[in-house]
């Protein structure tokens, strides 16, 4: 199995316009296809404001052009595609679901996310299970390379979720996200580091990029993080897209110089998986 | 139940001269208590240098010397005495073993490492299982200010080991630690925050500090972070006392704030406890 790839990870701006968002990804897409990417990355909502004020709207157009849109990228550029996040509407309920696409345009994945962003910290007070209602699968997926996992955002808050994506063998996670200007400067990289660290796998964290005066400033810095958590590309806040190349014959090699995900004390705790 | 304590970490440097670190501790437990600490926390292998050429020379003198000397500093000076770690030989095994004792002198806990240090990196070799034989125990116990956790070093890269130990009730851990001159630049300050920030809990990183020449140079280093990540005190790697005021009402408004321990999804993966 091929152990080298290289990802890409769009830090897109989302538009207050949803067909703008549209045509600007698509060609964010291609331009990484071109420029060697086999994994493209999209950002949470990417093509949605993250406001309560635009979910149910974009929402109600339904999910499936967006899916078709990103089927078609990922088949045209010939790439693996992990679509961010988009508003998925089914039976009345909305979720914040990212489709994952192989290189033909297959959809090979689906992960609604688990842990819905309800908090209400000092000068950030969101509640987005007011708007979705939550996931409840864990999401490995097969490619070419072996097996990925993704989720999103606040779903990096809860390590177990990550340790039962790399007991299934999960060898990269995939992390569309939107932290904010609270919680990312607290928390961002360093969650991040610590996944990648303690599963000893390889680690990407897909933020959009701020869109400064909206309703939701965004921190950006989107990253990718090898498994010792050594960081192999990072943004700044800005819309762009960075690359890393992954040799994932790194993680069996972080895993026997530092043993820690392959000596868990299973007979002491309880591991996720 | 009183939710306000101040913790002192006393950073020393182990000398060759076991009686001549005895001493040293005791000055230092002393000057601790009469600056306000309630709990005074030691490091790892404080009475014994960090060295397979040691362990068992310092072993075969019995810990008990070592235990009672403890006991005696936390009762003369009326603290919780978190004692670090000391070889503890049991049955012809040694363990990697911190002692806990209450403002009486009373021994209240005992930790024998769970994880020992392992590891082949470049420039950093290390075989503790080689001297050492492991604990089997989650170390979780009651004080006047309700419970906390302990463990030792190697042991902070398992999570669940404190997931556990929240999920028990911990609100402070303890960790008496020697991270080196390899693992402590790249991982100890952010594993230390991410279980605090994972379990919502203080959290107490203990080095010794690094004896320049020596064979294991540790990183020193030592952390009290909050439940948010905040650090509260921080080290050098010279020898020291931080202090760190703790308000363990800290931690419900944290939770409070930012549901991520209080929403753990036990329907979609299993959690330590």
């Amino acid at each position: 199995m091929n152990e080298k790839l290289t990802v890409a990870v769009c830090q897109l701006r989302t538009e207050l316009d949803t067909a703008q968002t549209m045509e600007k990804a698509a060609a964010f897409v291609r331009d990484a296809a071109e420029r060697g990417a086999d994994f493209v990355v999209l950002p949470e909502m990417f093509n949605c404001p993250y406001s309560s004020r635009f979910f149910r709207r974009v929402a109600a157009e339904g999910h499936e052009k967006a899916v078709a849109a990103m089927s078609g990228w990922a088949r045209e550029n010939g790439v693996y595609l992990v679509g961010g996040s988009v508003p998925e509407l089914e039976d009345g309920k909305l979720y914040n679901s990212c489709f994952v696409f192989d290189r033909a345009g297959k959809q090979i994945a689906r992960h609604r996310k688990v842990h819905l962003f309800d908090v209400d910290l000092p000068g950030m007070r969101f509640h987005e299970s007011d708007s979705f209602a939550p996931g409840s699968e864990i999401t490995v997926f097969d490619t070419e390379f072996g097996k990925m996992g993704a989720a999103i955002c606040f779903d990096l808050r809860f390590p177990e979720l990550f340790r039962a994506m790399a007991v299934r063998g999960a060898k990269i996670v995939f992390l569309p996200a939107q932290f904010n200007m609270t919680t990312g400067p607290a928390h961002w990289a360093d969650t991040l580091k610590l996944r990648a660290v303690d599963n000893e796998i390889f680690f990407v964290g897909a933020s959009a990029a701020r869109y400064a005066g909206f309703d939701y400033e965004c921190w950006g810095h989107s990253m990718v993080l090898d498994p010792y958590g050594v960081t192999l590309a990072a943004a700044d806040e800005t819309e762009q897209t960075i690359f890393a190349g992954i040799d994932l014959a790194r993680i069996d090699e972080v895993r026997a110089q530092l043993p820690t995900f392959l000596k868990l004390r299973r007979d002491v705790y309880r591991v996720a998986e």
